[in-house]
């Protein structure tokens, strides 16, 4: 028979009319309680589908051996390999993980931590778009790991795992200028995070030291999408002069801008070089191939998975904290003059 | 101060010492209390950073608010969408949802049901790679819902939401003939899985209709990634005479073998015509676009959560059970003939 409801123990006291105590100390295999009436909630329990579960024993051991994972969006293949990383660590040490995506939005990325706290995870590895960490702080007060994976916030005692993205930026724009380029227009992201922030840096920083002066309207707004991506094209192409490179801080840009640029008979890579940012597949098997940047998201995945259990392993009441840093790792390939 | 553990009722009950079912009537509320003993157990309860959770309500009202989501993979467009999908419809209806991922692996796939089940989902959605269905049935003895999305087994009193993948197949196959090729070659994908063998079934029957013989040697087993369409690319080639078509039931496979193809100096379409299935984004943002099969991942998702609601919204306890089938949409781009 199918119901709509799950039995508890709350059911299984009525059902035998005794207390919810019992019904504990029966299910809890305790001493204190006659044979007799251990053997009858065992039998109610079993025919009414109850089941001890693992959540149960969690609520008193504090620990459930589940980790929930927070990502922006999981279709992309950047952040779908960060957390087959995490997964193929923690499974092997027996851990569950779960999945939770923000669509980069901060009031769903606090119901996504509600909704995992309530879960009892073990711990929370976040890649979060949150402004402020009054929400991240609920984590740690409730006694629950927290780990910060790409896109981190400055918090004490909190362990993160990130690429070094001021580095990404740098070494693009640097193969830009290496290859010619002088007038290097930049797609952004999301200027509120603090990986776009560093990688806007990498490319001012590069810039001044090839003593090329920055120049605002070079600098374009964009999410990390095809269509932004056209739409910043669009708006470069007015321009005068045209600059001659584009380093987008996305590889879902770059692809809208090649497409938009192409469409407006321009040749890449030359008349403009475009190179993306995170090495999604789509990029390598392009017949135009994109340059890019790797971010090694499935060691990221890894590593942040092994800073959990090194934690978790600790036999004293000392937390270990780490910032992890990866380096990237320009990919050249055909967008870019050679 | 950060703990390692968290805090609960038996921690409470310890610090106080006082039983754990008189912290639990202070904290419920309840009259069979003295007022000072409740102020004591609530300030402790604060103290301690106890939160009492929508999980430790769900235990008592059998509703936690949460459904779960069960998928082979999360990064494809695919699945991703069908996700973003469920999540627009249930997060309206002030539901969370988690996600977990199989990989294709039975053994996972029961232990992302045992996690979620601990995590007192309310339903769990799932696209299943099981061969049997028990560990599915102890999901509905828990007196949780189980809806199938895309990846179905049989299961009576268990609603579902797929596409009609025998029309996809047939679809496919029929515009491969009326273009002209006789030898179509096709990938199957797992043929274990309902989804393949109905695809599969669609391309005999379209054969069939036309008065074209079926051909074991030009199916080929692949799995859903670009290195196995390349693998049943070099294969394929060693026929004779070569076929003139590939219909690949996975968009990654099909652009394997046409990298492969054209790797080998083959024209597409001229040569070869190659249509994949599930409309993934980078079909279409190929130079060389990709046809293929479009199921409205998006839609199912929708599809999938509204069934749900309905099931929920239902004041009796008479349980409804739906199948909703969509019909697939043939998209004809560039990789085959006109």
């Amino acid at each position: 028979m199918v119901t709509n409801k799950k039995n508890t123990i709350y059911d299984i006291a009525d059902q035998l009319n005794i207390s919810v105590a019992t019904v504990s100390r029966a299910l809890n295999n305790k001493t204190n309680i006659s044979p007799t009436t251990k053997e009858l909630v065992l039998k109610a329990a079993e025919k009414m589908g109850y089941e001890q579960n693992k959540l149960a024993l969690a609520l008193k051991s504090g620990k459930s051996k589940t980790v929930g994972v927070i990502v922006p969006r999981v279709d992309s293949s950047f952040f779908g390999s960060i957390i087959t990383g995490i997964e193929e660590e923690l499974n092997a040490h027996n851990y569950s993980v779960i999945i939770c995506q923000t669509h980069g939005d901060p009031k769903k990325e606090i119901a996504n931590i509600d909704t995992l706290l309530n879960s009892q995870v073990d711990a929370v590895f976040i890649s979060t778009s949150m402004k402020d960490v009054s929400a991240l702080e609920r984590v740690l007060k409730k006694g629950v790991s927290l780990i910060f994976f790409d896109r981190k916030k400055t918090m004490e005692n909190v362990s993160s795992v990130t690429i070094n993205d001021f580095q990404g930026g740098y070494s693009a724009t640097q193969h830009l200028i290496n290859t010619g380029s002088k007038r290097i227009a930049y797609f952004s992201g999301d200027l509120d995070l603090e990986i776009f922030q560093e990688r806007l840096a990498g490319y001012k920083h590069a810039l001044s030291d090839n003593g090329i002066e920055y120049n605002e309207n070079y600098i374009f707004r964009t999410e990390s999408n095809i269509d932004e991506g056209k739409k910043a094209a669009k708006k470069l192409l007015k321009l005068n002069p045209l600059p001659d490179a584009i380093f987008s801080s996305s590889d879902f840009a770059a692809l809208g801008a090649i497409q938009e640029l192409r469409a407006n008979n321009l040749n890449i890579p030359e008349d403009l070089s475009v190179i993306g940012f995170a090495n999604e597949p789509f990029t390598q098997f392009m017949e135009l191939s994109i340059s890019t940047v790797d971010q090694f998201p499935l060691k990221m995945g890894r590593m942040t998975a092994k800073v959990f259990l090194e934690q978790e392993e600790n036999p004293t009441n000392m937390v270990i904290h780490k910032k992890v840093v990866l380096e990237p790792e320009l990919i050249l390939r055909k967008s870019t003059k050679k």
